[in-house]
């Protein structure tokens, strides 16, 4: 029986160094966390090597392989040298031992890496994460990997659609292999439920410049949108993802406008005051209201001296027109001045117009045309 | 005693291939999480199978059977090839051996598969999702299953019925089988928490219509809406199942329900304008109040000049009256521009009602008439 | 010395059946989880057992009774049969084995057991859970428990009460034995949180008819409750209980309040129109205001043409007398409107007051009158 | 070498009852846990006892101490009587064994005790928790534990201090030690958060009276405090201690804040409408106005038939004066309706501030006063 | 071969101490918990020792290293002192021994540990952390710790820059050796979304006091700041750190806008009612309002006894003016009221202005001049 043997055979010691040979790789991506910037995979492995003491001579126990449990032998052990979190569980309790001592075995690993994924331009970001792959090996002595082909599985589930994967050495060292993992966002999401409303929001804030001034619904429409907008900020701060070197841009557009809209409510209520008032400052608005007043009470006590009865009517009659002309005298003055601040107003509205118009030039240009690039093999120094 | 014997008899080698028999699955769903796309499931398995090592002669040995610990005899190990997570658990630290070799057993497995639901037509989603059972086998070498037959718990907690069961293998191979369990929504609970507020706050979109347009009231009851719905929206972010290939068409709607109020919103600012100024661009509103004022003016200072008494009175009173025909007149051409606005506005209302009933045909039909495939036994190539 | 004896009498053999005394179970609720119907419990568990390999010549071995290292000998396992997740751990790492061969030993169990708790009538909920507790035997081998007392702590933390436990065993057979765990509800905070503020929110809509039609305070006031409580609701869905067969009334109440609330919004407004136009379509009101004006235009023309001064003086102040006519006629107009709308208005009132008495009346007797029976056992079918 | 006697040396057995020293705890909270009222601490307990098998004499082995890996000897196990959960890890993987056999160890615990926290005066909550530390010991076997001292580390992290910690044993009994902890609730921020946003809504609410009855203002202000003090109130809700026996008067005083506003809103409308009508019923507004124009109407129809110039024209001024006349006297009405509910509302007001008073009373009252009794120690009956 | 020499060597006991060398550690802040102030980090430790029962003669065995399985020899265990979870895993299931019997080792370290960080001037903060590594020793015996060099990897994930990691011994002592690692918070998102909002509701809320008194505006513009407020506290009360020692003066700052904002909105109400009223306490405007239509009335009765036409005209005139100018009166009389609280208006808005100018220079001086010091190395008492 192979039992006896194998009891002792758990080492591996013939000459320091030992090839392991991985002819597949299934890789599968579980999640990706864009808060704190670690995504998890799922990796089955194949692996395959020699371990001269389990061979046997197939004329003294007369089989080809046999089954052994995988407690009692030796067995590889791989590493992720980015990785946060590694587990490694063998893929099943038994292996099988050919007889000239190759051994075929599969383990199944779920890595959680730290990559700093490029989130610059946000909901369309896409970017590669390296998965360190590599074993045990000190001064000479450890093992050394030979890859054979990688494939995903073509399960796509979740944010992040995993492209392509390719194996690849750094600076073709064999002790620094690593899974290059293309990962792409979709995008569709985060744009209908960020960028939209977003752009909604400011475009029902230009348009609000078309309601009256002095009326009351312009103030209180801004400030239901800067409510509005301010809520839908913070609980998206939840749903928007970490810092890290290339802090998405989209985090600034927020904040962008979040300060226009506060700057076209501010706007909205001194243009209501200049309308009012024709002036910022302690309002002249009741002192003409009080003249108007002090006028037709000082002429009403000289009006009652006098007794004639028909000049008493004209003069009642001319008191009336008096009266009315003060009014419209007064409505005058609020015209100009109303008409003032719908100007003023207008050429507000030009500066806002223009300044959103720059901004999205600006914004489009820093999304698509620029990049942020990160090293995401820095953690080989 | 049968102590010593069971000490070495771990592994089974017989012939390199051994059948399992399979004669009970106890199925339980215990979630489904529609976020990942994954679904938990609590499996208790019935295993029997032959070891000759653990066979004695009764006669010997006076049992027919023989209870002992699982720990020191190998047991088969089963397999979820779609898992993302499995854990199997003995369901008793003993077991029965029978004395021709024949073992009988009991595993609890709680696995966690990826399976991408279809939740195309989210809150009447129904779809399989697959659990690939298998055993170790590997070159020839390993076992076959050979099962028998498969029940459910009554237990439907949660949202999700498990309505089926069944045992299937893909392509006739004895090595790819499955359980293929057919799960169906409870579509009560979101119909009601989804559906229903969005179909309300556009019934009641709809309705303001019947709001006058000058009086603030419409615009401030639209954005209203709009604040609501963004807020609504956002929080059943959180609610709404992730992406994958079948996105509900759900978070489409939801959409359009947004950009239609923010829509009629902008509508009632515009026609508000139209309905105060005649014009959409710098309001004449306050030019032609003034030539009003200007007129009153110029004819109040000619007017100083005769002194008759007679003359004066009529031409006082005339005043009046020309006051009053010139308010007229202005509140005749407002009444215009009112009536203006009145007529766009009923314009707009009925594209807007055709444009929501021609949406709800084709959402309908969407939701209910096209489907959308998912191959969820792709995870073998 | 023990040592070497018992190093060898792990499994037991005897006659394939042994039977456990179950002397004491101390039971404590730990968690009841109303999304997915499952609870928590900690379970204390007093078991006394025989095994004949154990005992010893108390003559020869001076001692009445022993201790032991638990990791050395046999120890029954429990189960639970209808639990979702179960761990048992050892009381101590020793026990104690008197000379007869009788241990006595306490194992530690938390178990989730998943249990449709009757929600029916959710803030009042109450309701029995069954947790089977047996232990493993097949085909006459295996184990029959004792059981003694059932005692439960006095610990009653978080919002269920546990009542009493009480043990039983389905059908009388020794090997269905279940503990039936008696849970009632805390309502007091739920009814605070969920019950009251829908409560007071028809209430202020109910008063909210006594607000005037036409000054958009009404509206303004209805948009702002269906707002909150759309807030309120989707908020509280994460608190709220999940489906299940039996599912809580007050969902089906909240969704009631929700409609109810829309639908007194929307005759709020369509009553605001009748109020101000008299019909519902095209409003007349600007037309008349039109016409209006065209006569005093027409009249004005033709009478530029008569110069007698006196008849003029007439003339002018019979104008002012007509206008002044004109308006009080429109205001009639305007009022007979409004009289007819406040009719609708109260018609309406009393429609919605006794749609809500009635439903006071119809979901008392839901809540109170009726019960949803749920068969807690069925997992032995 | 000790090391082929320790190997033997696992369980205790002198007198089946050996006394464990316990020189030192170091005790920590790390959590408390108010919803489920649990409290997880850190314990790092020194152990020493003494071991005769573990005994050497020093004239053969000449050491007076030696280092020996923990799992090759026995070592005793604490328990958490009242503990929910608790793992116990050995502070290191070697101890320390001197001569005569006395053994120095640590171990650390980390515990979850379920704690029945006094939370009636929430944010100035402080209680005391019991730890109860014992060994196992069953039927005069086992062992027993002589406490040394007890010390806190410095680290005062999270919301609740831990002001002291002190041994104590129930009833004087030896196996019925316990840690009484002293903990107090950092009152500060709960304060600030859920004590002042309360207060402010409630200031506000008073103050509001000053706002104008009839125009709206006061009515739209009131529902926005009762819709954020909704909100307020739920998404508290998550931050809000759980209930248990004391459950905090906090709660209490938030549904009153509640009620309270709604009542003040509810009699806002109400006086709206008695300003607006005099009377609460069918209001008579409209017709009072329609007579008046109903008056004119009929004077007008009976004045087209007279002729007269002069006549006429006093008929026309005086129908002026008479329409004036009719208005003042409307304008008198409303102003005795708008009176007697300006009263009606100050009477409300100081009814309303009395109340609040005696509510601000009562619940300072019952905060500070009284105190709801919890018997911490009843885990042990 | 040295498998059977392993098996036998597990404890070290040459002089009951040995020296541990640890040439490199790498050091990777996971994640700092400001709720809990708690810290995560991951240490990869290169460890060295020599055990001189693993050490050969090369002449016998011609290997200069070899490669033993972990799981076969001592390996030292490291401990983190003021650690609240810490797990230690072997870097490799092997490691490698020298012919004199020097071990090579690597361990891989995940420690929470917690730290009170300094979060005074929470955006901004930046604070040191101690992490204390140290190994087993009591009285004598143990081990001894030779650092030699500490690097950071360059991965900067999330919230928190890891600055600078420093080797320290406290006192000296050579058994209280920690890591110092400088801390440094990215300040730019909680800047945008804590700082920023509330500046932007400040200035508006100062902004707003540009708007008419009387008119309504105001005070709903205001009560919606502080809605808007008051949910952007409590949402942002998840994200804000937790107490401590010092309490982030953030908080006050939020507590000081809450209060500012409510303040305001109350002297707005109190204004409101001054301007119209003129007095604070039961209202006068009615009653003058009043007095006005009696006059009238008095007037009118009176007048309808004389009968002479002229006379009557002139009356009648004189009448419609009495009505003119009484009305003017009382708007006159409004008028100085309104100009009295426009002042009183004025004079708030001054003093509002200074206090918060005040305001934000306290604030800057306590962020930034004044610094809250913590002795981090505290649990070393």
């Amino acid at each position: 029986m192979l039992i006896a043997k194998e009891a002792l055979s758990q080492p591996q010691s013939p000459s320091c160094i030992s090839n392991i040979s991985v002819p597949l790789i299934v890789y599968e991506t579980l999640s990706v966390d864009t808060k704190d910037l670690r995504f998890e995979s799922h990796l089955q492995v194949m692996l395959s090597w020699e371990d001269p003491d389990l061979s046997w001579d197939t004329s003294v126990y007369h089989h080809d392989m046999v089954v052994l449990p995988v407690s009692k032998i030796w067995t590889p052990e791989l590493h992720v040298t980015n990785g946060v979190q590694t587990t490694m569980k063998h893929g099943n309790k038994d292996l099988l031992v050919h007889s000239n001592g190759t051994i075929e075995h599969m383990v199944i690993m779920n890595t959680v890496v730290g990559c700093e994924v490029n989130l610059y331009n946000y909901p369309f970001a896409s970017d590669f994460c390296p998965i360190a792959i590599n074993v045990w090996a000190l001064k000479g002595c450890g093992m050394f990997l030979n890859f054979g082909k990688v494939s995903t599985t073509s399960a796509n589930r979740g944010d992040w659609l995993t492209e392509e994967v390719e194996l690849n050495a750094k600076g073709g060292r064999d002790d620094r292999n690593y899974l290059w993992v293309s990962l792409k966002m979709r995008s569709e999401n985060p744009f209908l439920y960020l960028v939209l409303p977003s752009i909604l929001i400011i475009v029902a804030d230009v348009v609000s410049f078309s309601l009256p001034l002095g009326g009351g619904e312009r103030i209180s429409f801004k400030v239901t949108l800067v409510l509005s907008f301010i809520m839908f900020l913070i609980i998206l701060n939840d749903l928007l993802p970490g810092g890290g070197q290339c802090s998405p841009i989209i985090r600034k557009h927020f904040c962008f406008c979040l300060v226009i809209l506060v700057l076209s409510t501010l706007q909205s209520m001194v243009l209501t005051r200049l309308a009012k008032c024709g002036t910022l400052w302690p309002c002249s608005l009741s002192k003409s209201k009080d003249s108007l007043l002090k006028d037709t009470d000082n002429e009403e006590e000289s009006k009652s001296d006098i007794k004639a009865s028909e000049e008493e009517k004209n003069t009642a009659l001319q008191k009336v027109v008096k009266f009315l002309n003060k009014m419209a005298a007064q409505d005058h003055k609020n015209a100009i001045h109303h008409r003032f601040a719908n100007k003023v107003d207008l050429v507000c509205f030009c500066i806002y117009l223009t300044v959103l118009i720059v901004y999205a030039v600006v914004i489009l240009y820093f999304s698509f045309g620029s990049r942020c690039e990160i090293n995401q093999l820095d953690f080989w120094s």
